[in-house]
Protein backbone atom coordinates (compact mmCIF):
# COMPACT_ATOMS: atom_id res chain seq x y z
CA UNK A 1 0.00 0.00 0.00
CA UNK A 2 1.31 3.05 -1.13
CA UNK A 3 -0.08 5.61 1.57
CA UNK A 4 1.87 3.01 4.58
CA UNK A 5 4.90 2.88 2.89
CA UNK A 6 5.01 6.81 2.67
CA UNK A 7 4.58 6.56 6.38
CA UNK A 8 7.23 3.87 6.72
CA UNK A 9 9.89 6.41 4.84
CA UNK A 10 8.59 9.52 6.85
CA UNK A 11 9.93 6.82 10.26
CA UNK A 12 12.42 6.00 9.20
CA UNK A 13 14.38 9.49 9.03
CA UNK A 14 14.20 9.40 13.09
CA UNK A 15 17.49 8.79 14.29
CA UNK A 16 18.35 5.05 15.25
CA UNK A 17 15.21 3.83 13.37
CA UNK A 18 15.46 1.27 10.93
CA UNK A 19 13.14 -0.93 8.58
CA UNK A 20 11.55 -2.90 11.07
CA UNK A 21 10.75 -0.27 13.88
CA UNK A 22 10.04 2.09 11.12
CA UNK A 23 7.28 -0.94 10.43
CA UNK A 24 5.95 -1.31 13.70
CA UNK A 25 5.40 2.56 13.87
CA UNK A 26 3.44 2.78 10.70
CA UNK A 27 1.36 -0.79 11.35
CA UNK A 28 0.70 0.87 15.22
CA UNK A 29 -1.20 3.54 13.38
CA UNK A 30 -3.03 1.26 10.86
CA UNK A 31 -5.03 0.40 14.18
CA UNK A 32 -4.56 3.57 16.31
CA UNK A 33 -7.81 6.01 16.04
CA UNK A 34 -7.61 9.30 14.46
CA UNK A 35 -7.55 11.11 17.21
CA UNK A 36 -3.94 9.81 18.27
CA UNK A 37 -2.33 10.31 14.90
CA UNK A 38 -4.08 14.05 15.37
CA UNK A 39 -2.00 14.51 18.23
CA UNK A 40 1.36 13.50 16.61
CA UNK A 41 0.88 15.77 13.97
CA UNK A 42 -0.66 18.74 16.10
CA UNK A 43 2.56 18.27 18.29
CA UNK A 44 5.02 18.35 15.69
CA UNK A 45 3.69 21.35 14.16
CA UNK A 46 3.36 23.05 17.23
CA UNK A 47 6.55 22.26 18.03
CA UNK A 48 8.12 23.85 14.63
CA UNK A 49 5.89 26.39 15.23
CA UNK A 50 6.18 27.82 18.72
CA UNK A 51 10.14 26.88 19.16
CA UNK A 52 12.34 29.95 18.60
CA UNK A 53 15.73 30.96 19.56
CA UNK A 54 16.86 33.25 22.37
CA UNK A 55 17.35 36.54 21.65
CA UNK A 56 20.10 36.72 24.07
CA UNK A 57 21.59 33.25 24.52
CA UNK A 58 20.79 31.20 21.21
CA UNK A 59 18.99 28.60 23.57
CA UNK A 60 15.20 26.99 22.32
CA UNK A 61 13.06 28.65 23.84
CA UNK A 62 9.18 29.31 23.02
CA UNK A 63 9.57 33.28 23.74
CA UNK A 64 11.69 35.94 23.30
CA UNK A 65 13.96 35.07 25.93
CA UNK A 66 14.88 31.30 27.63
CA UNK A 67 14.10 30.64 30.96
CA UNK A 68 17.66 30.97 32.14
CA UNK A 69 18.44 34.51 30.13
CA UNK A 70 14.63 35.72 32.03
CA UNK A 71 15.76 34.47 35.58
CA UNK A 72 16.56 37.53 37.49
CA UNK A 73 18.35 35.39 40.25
CA UNK A 74 21.26 34.06 37.87
CA UNK A 75 24.89 35.62 37.47
CA UNK A 76 25.01 38.25 34.56
CA UNK A 77 28.31 38.24 34.30
CA UNK A 78 29.33 35.12 33.72
CA UNK A 79 29.01 33.12 30.45
CA UNK A 80 29.21 29.42 29.58
CA UNK A 81 29.49 28.66 25.99
CA UNK A 82 28.46 25.26 24.95
CA UNK A 83 27.91 23.49 21.22
CA UNK A 84 23.95 22.58 21.39
CA UNK A 85 21.38 23.30 23.76
CA UNK A 86 21.33 19.89 25.30
CA UNK A 87 24.74 20.79 26.91
CA UNK A 88 23.00 23.28 28.96
CA UNK A 89 20.32 20.68 29.93
CA UNK A 90 23.32 18.63 31.45
CA UNK A 91 25.41 21.66 32.99
CA UNK A 92 22.20 23.03 34.70
CA UNK A 93 21.94 19.39 36.53
CA UNK A 94 24.78 19.97 38.36
CA UNK A 95 23.70 22.59 40.15
CA UNK A 96 27.14 24.15 40.67
CA UNK A 97 26.77 26.94 38.10
CA UNK A 98 24.02 29.92 38.24
CA UNK A 99 25.78 32.45 35.16
CA UNK A 100 23.97 32.70 31.77
CA UNK A 101 24.60 30.21 28.50
CA UNK A 102 26.02 31.02 25.24
CA UNK A 103 24.88 28.26 22.12
CA UNK A 104 27.31 28.43 19.66
CA UNK A 105 24.83 25.58 17.77
CA UNK A 106 28.38 24.05 16.00
CA UNK A 107 31.96 24.35 16.20
CA UNK A 108 34.78 26.25 13.81
CA UNK A 109 36.48 23.55 12.32
CA UNK A 110 37.32 23.17 8.55
CA UNK A 111 37.03 19.45 8.78
CA UNK A 112 33.73 19.20 10.53
CA UNK A 113 30.26 19.09 9.02
CA UNK A 114 28.78 20.99 12.23
CA UNK A 115 31.17 23.87 11.07
CA UNK A 116 29.71 27.08 12.19
CA UNK A 117 30.10 30.85 10.42
CA UNK A 118 32.66 32.94 12.51
CA UNK A 119 29.63 35.84 11.93
CA UNK A 120 28.58 33.18 15.53
CA UNK A 121 31.56 34.19 17.22
CA UNK A 122 31.41 38.23 16.39
CA UNK A 123 27.35 37.79 17.20
CA UNK A 124 29.14 36.02 20.69
CA UNK A 125 31.92 38.83 20.87
CA UNK A 126 29.02 41.66 20.36
CA UNK A 127 27.21 40.52 23.18
CA UNK A 128 29.98 40.68 25.89
CA UNK A 129 31.04 43.89 24.71
CA UNK A 130 26.87 44.93 25.06
CA UNK A 131 26.53 43.44 27.98
CA UNK A 132 25.27 45.68 30.90
CA UNK A 133 26.53 44.11 34.18
CA UNK A 134 30.04 43.68 32.22
CA UNK A 135 31.32 40.11 31.60
CA UNK A 136 33.80 39.00 34.19
CA UNK A 137 33.87 35.19 33.10
CA UNK A 138 33.96 33.44 30.29
CA UNK A 139 33.47 29.56 30.66
CA UNK A 140 34.12 27.39 27.67
CA UNK A 141 32.22 24.49 27.66
CA UNK A 142 33.28 22.62 24.47
CA UNK A 143 33.86 19.18 23.63
CA UNK A 144 37.42 17.82 24.73
CA UNK A 145 38.06 16.83 20.82
CA UNK A 146 39.48 18.62 18.34
CA UNK A 147 36.74 20.46 16.92
CA UNK A 148 35.68 21.73 20.38
CA UNK A 149 39.24 22.52 21.17
CA UNK A 150 40.21 25.00 18.53
CA UNK A 151 36.67 26.62 18.47
CA UNK A 152 37.74 27.31 22.34
CA UNK A 153 40.82 28.47 21.53
CA UNK A 154 40.04 30.87 18.85
CA UNK A 155 36.55 32.72 20.82
CA UNK A 156 39.32 32.78 23.92
CA UNK A 157 41.72 34.76 20.74
CA UNK A 158 39.25 37.15 19.96
CA UNK A 159 37.36 37.97 23.49
CA UNK A 160 40.56 38.02 25.70
CA UNK A 161 40.80 41.40 25.20
CA UNK A 162 36.87 42.06 26.42
CA UNK A 163 36.85 39.65 29.48
CA UNK A 164 39.75 39.02 31.98
CA UNK A 165 38.85 35.58 33.22
CA UNK A 166 38.59 32.93 30.04
CA UNK A 167 38.58 29.65 31.41
CA UNK A 168 37.74 26.14 30.10
CA UNK A 169 36.48 23.09 31.28
CA UNK A 170 38.67 20.55 33.47
CA UNK A 171 40.50 17.88 31.82
CA UNK A 172 41.24 14.20 33.53
CA UNK A 173 40.07 11.16 34.70
CA UNK A 174 36.60 10.17 35.10
CA UNK A 175 34.59 9.33 38.26
CA UNK A 176 34.77 5.59 39.03
CA UNK A 177 37.55 4.70 35.41
CA UNK A 178 40.18 2.55 36.19
CA UNK A 179 43.97 4.21 35.37
CA UNK A 180 44.58 0.70 33.37
CA UNK A 181 41.67 1.14 30.77
CA UNK A 182 41.72 4.88 30.32
CA UNK A 183 43.96 6.68 27.18
CA UNK A 184 46.72 8.11 27.25
CA UNK A 185 45.93 11.97 26.43
CA UNK A 186 43.49 11.75 29.31
CA UNK A 187 46.18 10.54 31.51
CA UNK A 188 48.17 13.15 30.60
CA UNK A 189 46.36 15.76 30.92
CA UNK A 190 44.75 14.12 34.81
CA UNK A 191 48.68 14.24 35.58
CA UNK A 192 49.14 17.73 34.24
CA UNK A 193 46.05 19.00 36.20
CA UNK A 194 46.42 16.93 39.40
CA UNK A 195 45.45 18.87 42.91
CA UNK A 196 47.03 19.17 45.92
CA UNK A 197 45.32 17.17 48.97
CA UNK B 1 9.33 23.54 27.28
CA UNK B 2 5.32 22.65 26.90
CA UNK B 3 5.73 22.08 23.26
CA UNK B 4 8.51 19.63 23.39
CA UNK B 5 7.38 17.79 26.37
CA UNK B 6 3.95 17.42 23.97
CA UNK B 7 5.76 16.03 21.37
CA UNK B 8 7.94 13.82 23.61
CA UNK B 9 4.27 11.93 24.86
CA UNK B 10 3.04 11.90 21.76
CA UNK B 11 6.32 9.33 20.48
CA UNK B 12 5.84 7.75 23.84
CA UNK B 13 2.37 5.83 22.59
CA UNK B 14 4.16 4.51 19.99
CA UNK B 15 4.90 0.03 20.30
CA UNK B 16 8.46 -0.37 22.24
CA UNK B 17 10.01 3.76 22.59
CA UNK B 18 10.75 4.75 25.89
CA UNK B 19 11.45 8.21 27.15
CA UNK B 20 14.79 8.56 25.85
CA UNK B 21 14.01 7.26 22.29
CA UNK B 22 10.87 9.75 22.69
CA UNK B 23 13.15 12.30 23.71
CA UNK B 24 15.58 11.62 20.67
CA UNK B 25 13.03 11.65 18.38
CA UNK B 26 11.69 15.19 19.26
CA UNK B 27 15.01 16.69 19.98
CA UNK B 28 15.81 15.87 15.99
CA UNK B 29 12.11 17.89 15.19
CA UNK B 30 13.90 20.74 17.06
CA UNK B 31 16.72 20.93 14.44
CA UNK B 32 14.80 18.96 11.40
CA UNK B 33 13.08 21.31 8.64
CA UNK B 34 9.66 22.06 9.03
CA UNK B 35 9.46 20.42 5.61
CA UNK B 36 10.29 17.01 7.30
CA UNK B 37 7.70 17.59 9.88
CA UNK B 38 5.35 18.23 7.75
CA UNK B 39 6.00 15.03 5.29
CA UNK B 40 5.53 13.05 8.81
CA UNK B 41 2.48 14.76 9.21
CA UNK B 42 1.04 14.17 5.75
CA UNK B 43 2.15 10.86 5.52
CA UNK B 44 0.07 9.99 8.89
CA UNK B 45 -2.73 11.68 7.97
CA UNK B 46 -3.21 10.80 4.14
CA UNK B 47 -2.45 6.96 5.77
CA UNK B 48 -5.43 7.09 8.40
CA UNK B 49 -7.58 8.90 5.33
CA UNK B 50 -6.49 6.74 2.43
CA UNK B 51 -6.32 2.56 4.26
CA UNK B 52 -10.01 1.07 5.01
CA UNK B 53 -10.65 -2.16 5.09
CA UNK B 54 -11.19 -4.80 2.18
CA UNK B 55 -15.21 -5.01 1.82
CA UNK B 56 -14.22 -8.80 0.87
CA UNK B 57 -12.11 -9.94 3.44
CA UNK B 58 -11.15 -7.44 5.87
CA UNK B 59 -7.88 -7.03 4.74
CA UNK B 60 -6.54 -3.34 4.81
CA UNK B 61 -6.35 -1.67 1.28
CA UNK B 62 -6.57 1.57 -0.15
CA UNK B 63 -9.95 0.68 -2.21
CA UNK B 64 -12.39 -1.10 -2.19
CA UNK B 65 -10.95 -4.46 -2.67
CA UNK B 66 -7.32 -5.42 -1.25
CA UNK B 67 -4.77 -6.77 -4.07
CA UNK B 68 -5.67 -10.45 -3.66
CA UNK B 69 -9.40 -9.77 -3.85
CA UNK B 70 -9.02 -8.44 -6.67
CA UNK B 71 -6.04 -10.50 -8.21
CA UNK B 72 -8.36 -12.70 -11.09
CA UNK B 73 -5.45 -15.43 -11.12
CA UNK B 74 -6.43 -16.90 -7.36
CA UNK B 75 -8.33 -19.87 -6.34
CA UNK B 76 -11.80 -18.33 -5.23
CA UNK B 77 -12.91 -21.63 -4.10
CA UNK B 78 -10.62 -21.69 -0.72
CA UNK B 79 -10.46 -18.85 2.26
CA UNK B 80 -7.56 -18.80 4.48
CA UNK B 81 -8.53 -17.12 8.13
CA UNK B 82 -6.62 -15.30 9.96
CA UNK B 83 -6.46 -13.11 13.05
CA UNK B 84 -4.85 -9.88 11.58
CA UNK B 85 -3.64 -8.35 8.51
CA UNK B 86 0.26 -8.76 9.13
CA UNK B 87 -0.47 -12.83 9.02
CA UNK B 88 -1.82 -12.76 5.79
CA UNK B 89 1.75 -11.09 4.46
CA UNK B 90 3.92 -13.88 5.92
CA UNK B 91 1.45 -16.69 4.70
CA UNK B 92 1.84 -14.75 1.61
CA UNK B 93 5.60 -15.45 1.57
CA UNK B 94 5.63 -18.65 1.88
CA UNK B 95 4.38 -18.58 -1.82
CA UNK B 96 2.73 -22.08 -1.63
CA UNK B 97 -0.84 -21.05 -1.23
CA UNK B 98 -2.87 -19.01 -3.49
CA UNK B 99 -6.46 -18.55 -2.21
CA UNK B 100 -8.21 -15.70 -0.92
CA UNK B 101 -8.52 -14.62 2.86
CA UNK B 102 -10.32 -13.38 5.39
CA UNK B 103 -9.41 -11.33 8.17
CA UNK B 104 -10.74 -11.62 11.99
CA UNK B 105 -9.09 -8.70 13.60
CA UNK B 106 -8.98 -10.42 17.03
CA UNK B 107 -10.41 -13.67 18.22
CA UNK B 108 -13.29 -15.08 20.13
CA UNK B 109 -12.18 -15.49 23.80
CA UNK B 110 -14.13 -14.37 26.94
CA UNK B 111 -10.36 -13.64 28.57
CA UNK B 112 -8.87 -11.93 25.68
CA UNK B 113 -8.74 -8.13 25.64
CA UNK B 114 -8.62 -8.64 21.37
CA UNK B 115 -12.11 -10.30 22.14
CA UNK B 116 -14.24 -9.85 18.69
CA UNK B 117 -17.38 -10.05 18.34
CA UNK B 118 -20.07 -12.60 17.70
CA UNK B 119 -21.48 -10.27 14.42
CA UNK B 120 -17.90 -11.09 12.73
CA UNK B 121 -18.44 -14.90 12.68
CA UNK B 122 -21.24 -14.51 11.03
CA UNK B 123 -20.07 -11.82 8.45
CA UNK B 124 -17.41 -14.95 7.32
CA UNK B 125 -20.57 -17.16 7.60
CA UNK B 126 -22.77 -14.64 5.25
CA UNK B 127 -19.39 -14.95 2.52
CA UNK B 128 -18.98 -18.28 2.21
CA UNK B 129 -22.53 -19.03 1.71
CA UNK B 130 -22.82 -16.24 -0.60
CA UNK B 131 -19.48 -16.74 -2.37
CA UNK B 132 -20.06 -18.00 -6.15
CA UNK B 133 -17.82 -20.20 -6.86
CA UNK B 134 -18.86 -22.35 -4.02
CA UNK B 135 -16.21 -22.43 -0.99
CA UNK B 136 -14.48 -26.00 -1.37
CA UNK B 137 -11.95 -25.67 1.30
CA UNK B 138 -11.32 -23.54 4.56
CA UNK B 139 -7.83 -23.20 5.97
CA UNK B 140 -8.05 -22.20 10.07
CA UNK B 141 -4.69 -19.90 10.28
CA UNK B 142 -5.62 -18.38 14.01
CA UNK B 143 -2.84 -18.75 16.13
CA UNK B 144 -1.96 -21.75 18.11
CA UNK B 145 -3.19 -20.67 21.63
CA UNK B 146 -5.51 -21.17 23.50
CA UNK B 147 -7.62 -17.83 22.02
CA UNK B 148 -6.78 -18.96 18.56
CA UNK B 149 -8.24 -22.42 19.15
CA UNK B 150 -10.98 -21.67 20.42
CA UNK B 151 -11.75 -19.83 18.04
CA UNK B 152 -10.65 -21.86 14.90
CA UNK B 153 -13.03 -24.72 16.54
CA UNK B 154 -16.06 -22.41 16.96
CA UNK B 155 -16.06 -21.27 13.38
CA UNK B 156 -14.82 -24.70 12.41
CA UNK B 157 -18.44 -25.94 14.17
CA UNK B 158 -20.20 -22.85 12.47
CA UNK B 159 -18.90 -23.54 8.66
CA UNK B 160 -19.43 -27.40 9.34
CA UNK B 161 -22.48 -27.14 7.18
CA UNK B 162 -21.15 -25.57 4.56
CA UNK B 163 -17.80 -26.73 3.42
CA UNK B 164 -16.55 -29.75 3.04
CA UNK B 165 -12.80 -29.67 4.01
CA UNK B 166 -12.30 -27.49 7.20
CA UNK B 167 -8.13 -27.73 7.62
CA UNK B 168 -5.90 -26.00 10.45
CA UNK B 169 -2.92 -25.03 10.26
CA UNK B 170 -0.45 -28.45 11.13
CA UNK B 171 1.82 -28.58 14.55
CA UNK B 172 4.89 -30.08 15.43
CA UNK B 173 8.55 -29.13 15.76
CA UNK B 174 9.29 -25.86 14.63
CA UNK B 175 12.28 -25.93 11.78
CA UNK B 176 16.02 -26.20 13.01
CA UNK B 177 14.24 -26.65 16.87
CA UNK B 178 15.95 -28.97 19.49
CA UNK B 179 13.80 -31.79 21.25
CA UNK B 180 15.89 -30.82 24.40
CA UNK B 181 14.16 -27.20 24.43
CA UNK B 182 10.97 -27.94 23.38
CA UNK B 183 7.58 -27.65 25.26
CA UNK B 184 5.72 -30.86 25.95
CA UNK B 185 2.67 -29.67 24.52
CA UNK B 186 4.42 -29.01 21.24
CA UNK B 187 6.47 -32.61 21.48
CA UNK B 188 2.90 -34.40 21.86
CA UNK B 189 1.71 -32.55 18.55
CA UNK B 190 4.40 -33.53 16.67
CA UNK B 191 4.67 -37.00 17.72
CA UNK B 192 0.52 -37.09 17.01
CA UNK B 193 1.16 -35.39 13.60
CA UNK B 194 4.05 -37.34 12.37
CA UNK B 195 4.02 -38.59 8.97
CA UNK B 196 5.93 -41.37 6.78
CA UNK B 197 8.87 -40.98 5.64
Amino acid sequence: MKSLNRLISAFRRLPGVGPKQAERFSSYFLKASEAEANELCTALQNLKKSVKLCSNCLNYCENDLCHICKDEARDRTSICIVEKPKDIELIERTKIYNGLYHVLHGTISPVSAKEIGHHKIKQLAGRVDASDPKILEIILATNPDTEGENTALYIADVLKGSVENISRLGYGMPLGADIEYTDELTLSYALKGRTKV
